[in-house]
């Protein structure tokens, strides 16, 4: 027989109702907003400073991912239950995937194999309805920024070629990238560019996820910068008197949503921000809401952790005030052949001691960034059937020869019984490792000291140079005030360098600042180190056209 | 002191957790679907065909409304709300408001005073997502389309000038109204011209509220008419593969929402299609959980009775087989004032017996019509504080010499309370006025007989005139099988006629088909004699401007 399908192990899962779930944390069945019987909103006031203090929070991030993925959600929710399974009060707090790419190729991201979260059709489709809320917030904002300009009686003068705010939608839809709008005639308002990004790329969500509460969430949403005036002065959301209307519709979405995962532990799945151009990690509020209710709370950054850790450290930690206590960091035997020279897909799935020797350099290099932030890491080998024990032998040595534990992790087959042990070194780590996170800058440096510490320290980059017009940009950033924000680097996933190319441990390189970006709304400034895919395509055959619900509403086809 | 605002009244009320609604219809709180503590969905299993029969449906309308709408939604609710003051089990099942015009100048769609649905704020905003869902399925279509476009292998050959599927988006969004995709070369997909929607005009929300279950409904999707090949071949969403992937976007869409009054009683909304270029009413699906929930269900159709009351009775009955037990005519004396020349907003607002007399014949007209369908009507004056004693009198007794009573509808200022006797004429007509209605055309006849004897016997005209264009479009409309649909007429609220100018009750006109649209997935052909506004504007000063929350979440400046 073989293994069972994600939908499968879901659809047959023992689904318990959620407020059987929320009695676990202490959340009081009436206090629930449920959304149907298996997913429920948690009211703001279960957050709980001092609480929160005493919990744990544990870092889940990765090695440089091949196209495949790491599993870090995979081995969050694993861990969570495996915490579990040990008598400790832990929940999983995660991001909420995006509806878009579900249709395309890639399929949901709620987990997998024996490690997920359900219900998992759900969590995939439509959710709760955040993303919804956030891509209509956006878009009232583009509403009212396209009315400005057809309004002649209270216009903002602003400038049509100077709009950086674009309309989004949560589909893969490439005819949306590139478009004009406002054509036929005086009455469809006034043609100019413009482009759909995907409602995770959208600045709200990256607001939403630092919002504190709804004053802080109001406060960012008016900081958002639209463009120019004609005269050169800048245009924010607050001009538009647009950040209430935008909040109101958020007054749901800022609620963190409880689900279960297969062995029925709590997990908080709340925001989604893309990891390039925003922060890639789940909200603030969830976060917050997790350590106030449960003893740990297991959370992932996007992407490896040379993008999503490094954000999660001087972004998240910044503007929540919070910091991990223990620091996990997920690697795949394939990902280190794959680092070793094996980056042909048959060929990084295949047992090769020789290339994992080739690289390893890779996962020693971010075990050697988390010492620079003060955090001593833990290993989680995520196991593959494909994976030789000589080469989960040699990974398991090299990272003792740095002092650090490499565990194997076995949720996919086992769920939590897989991840016992992993769960025990977390628990040791968190109390006796003598982790005191540090961030590797300070905000108010300037921008550019900011850029050339993350490159140097984090990535390994002997220098960042500048392009013609991010000199221009930067100049901008400074005139208007915006020089004091943390930065968040947009660079492809797959190198520590701005190069998808360049596997393992490169060396002897410099990265390049093609363009800036400010998420004055958000509160960073995001240079730009290569081509960053704000909206996705459909493939040849979407996944989309083998998908069906029957009579009784049972689906298939969607993974 | 000033009498309080909608917002004002619906965050005052006593609202009651939505399980003890449910418990009065028979739900058991364990079969609802939770949206919060007060929306639930309602599962599909409730419908009880048996009871159905049993049931009496009431169908409110009006007269040709003045620019203020003539408050069908409030009597509705009202009547619910006197059909349960006088000891009778009633629900209405209303439609659900869109989420575009809130940030206009319309405000909510929830009633209004004293007759209203809650939670007013949810309902008017995302409410339980249903038309993000729509908005979704719609869009994935749009995807799938231009994917195809794209992509060479698996290419259907369409044109993509003769495409007529367009992209939707529930916002006030006049830009998006005519804009060009797929621009900045080979990787963003094929340039073609392409427009936004507004949410409700999607022809899957028609599609939705004319489906009787998943089966019905993955038909009807797979039935959309896309555009032609090349080869001039037509192309359904069938052909993409797409209905069951859209489908599964609509799996909690297609389940019915409850609500409750102001007084506590319960509510359906559900579905809120366009009443000219759709059906205009909730969904068949809505309408059979309220008439196997209770004995009596109040609903209502978009517009006047010649666009919503025809097409509940041709369409909606047609595919629901259902048919009203009781049809109330909601008149306004403003209405009626309006209709006697009073067109101007100040004038229409201020008691003149001589434009009531003048304007009277508007009402007689839908009163005759009511007759011809097999129905006695019922007239609710729904009552504004401007009407004088001798213009009610009037109305009452002109209605008396055709045999027809009119009652004063006082549910704005007084709720239910202010409906007892409209309810008790309801109670009665649905067992004793003998009402059998009968459709004025079989969906057999030719187009042009149908659209003719809607023209004649509803709208009074003496002829059907048709463009060069629209005699091109019905050889399509024959060549493609689609003449047995019913028509679905398209023209504007305002009058009897096809020019909103034309008020009261006119006579010698023709009226003019300017050209074709069918929606073949919801199974209507759409005969169009005006141009129909399928993509709203905002104002000068939207009213999203003066919207706020505060620190807790509490609203303002929603209306």
């Amino acid at each position: 027989m073989s293994f069972p399908t994600d939908l499968e192990i879901a659809q047959n899962a023992d689904i318990r109702h959620i407020r059987e779930i929320a009695e676990i944390i202490g959340i009081h069945r009436d206090d629930l907003e449920y959304y149907g019987k298996y997913k429920a909103k948690i009211p703001l006031t279960y957050i709980d400073e001092e609480k929160i203090k005493k919990s744990k929070l544990v870092l889940v991030t990765a090695v440089n991912p091949t196209p495949a993925g790491e599993g870090k959600t995979t081995v969050s929710v694993g861990l969570c239950d495996g915490l579990n399974k040990i008598g400790k009060k832990a929940v999983a707090v995660l991001r909420e995937p995006s509806l878009g790419p579900v249709f395309g190729i890639k399929g949901g991201a709620a987990g997998g194999g024996y490690a997920q979260v359900i219900p998992m059709v759900d969590i995939n489709l439509h959710f709760t309805g955040d993303f919804a809320a956030i891509e209509k917030a956006n878009n009232l904002l583009s509403a009212l920024i396209d009315n400005n300009l057809q309004n002649k009686k209270f216009s903002l003068n602003i400038d049509p070629r100077t709009i950086v705010w674009k309309r989004v939608m949560d589909m893969n839809d490439r005819s949306l990238r590139q478009i004009v709008i406002g054509l036929g005639g005086s009455n469809n308002g006034i043609t100019r560019e413009e482009g759909f990004n995907i409602t995770p790329a959208s600045e709200v969500m990256a607001i939403l996820c630092l919002s504190k509460n709804f004053e802080d969430l109001k406060n960012r949403l008016g900081n958002i910068f639209v463009g120019y005036t004609f005269d050169k002065k800048p245009v924010f959301a607050r001009d538009l008197k647009a950040e209430g209307a935008m909040a109101i519709l958020l007054k749901d979405a800022i609620k963190p949503n409880l689900v279960q995962t297969l062995e029925g532990n709590p997990a908080i799945l709340h925001g989604g921000p893309f990891a390039n151009i925003a922060q890639g990690t789940n909200t603030i509020i969830a976060t917050k809401t997790g350590l106030s209710l449960a003893d740990y709370v297991v959370t992932e950054a996007g992407f490896g952790a040379d993008l999503g850790a490094e954000k999660f450290l001087h972004i998240k930690c910044h503007y929540g005030k919070m910091k991990p206590d223990a620091y996990v960091i997920v690697a795949t035997i394939r990902a280190l052949r794959y680092h070793g020279g094996a980056t042909k897909k048959g060929e990084y799935g295949q047992p090769n001691l020789q290339f994992v020797k080739n690289g390893i350099d890779n996962l020693k290099k971010h075990i050697e960034n988390a010492f620079k932030f003060g955090l001593k890491p833990i290993i989680a080998i995520n196991h593959f059937a494909t994976d030789a024990e000589d080469e989960i032998e040699f990974v398991k040595s090299e990272c003792e020869k740095l002092g650090v534990k490499a565990i194997l992790a076995d949720e996919f087959v086992h769920g939590g019984e897989g991840m016992r042990e992993l769960a025990e070194e977390v628990v040791y780590c968190a109390a006796n490792c003598g982790n005191d996170f540090q961030p590797l800058y300070n905000v108010e440096d300037t921008v550019e000291h900011k850029i050339e510490t993350i490159a140097k320290e984090i990535y390994g980059a002997d220098a960042v140079n500048y392009s013609q017009k991010s000199k221009a940009q930067l100049k901008t950033i400074y005139d208007l005030g915006f020089d004091k924000l943390p930065v968040c680097m947009a660079k492809t996933q797959k190198s520590l360098t701005d190069d998808e190319t360049k596997i393992g441990r490169p060396t002897n390189f410099k990265v390049t600042v093609r363009e800036f970006e400010f998420a004055a709304g958000a509160g960073f400034i995001i240079p730009i180190l290569g081509d960053m895919m704000r909206m996705p395509g459909l493939p040849n055959v979407p996944a989309a056209e083998g998908m069906d619900i029957d009579l009784n509403g049972v689906i298939t086809g969607l993974s």
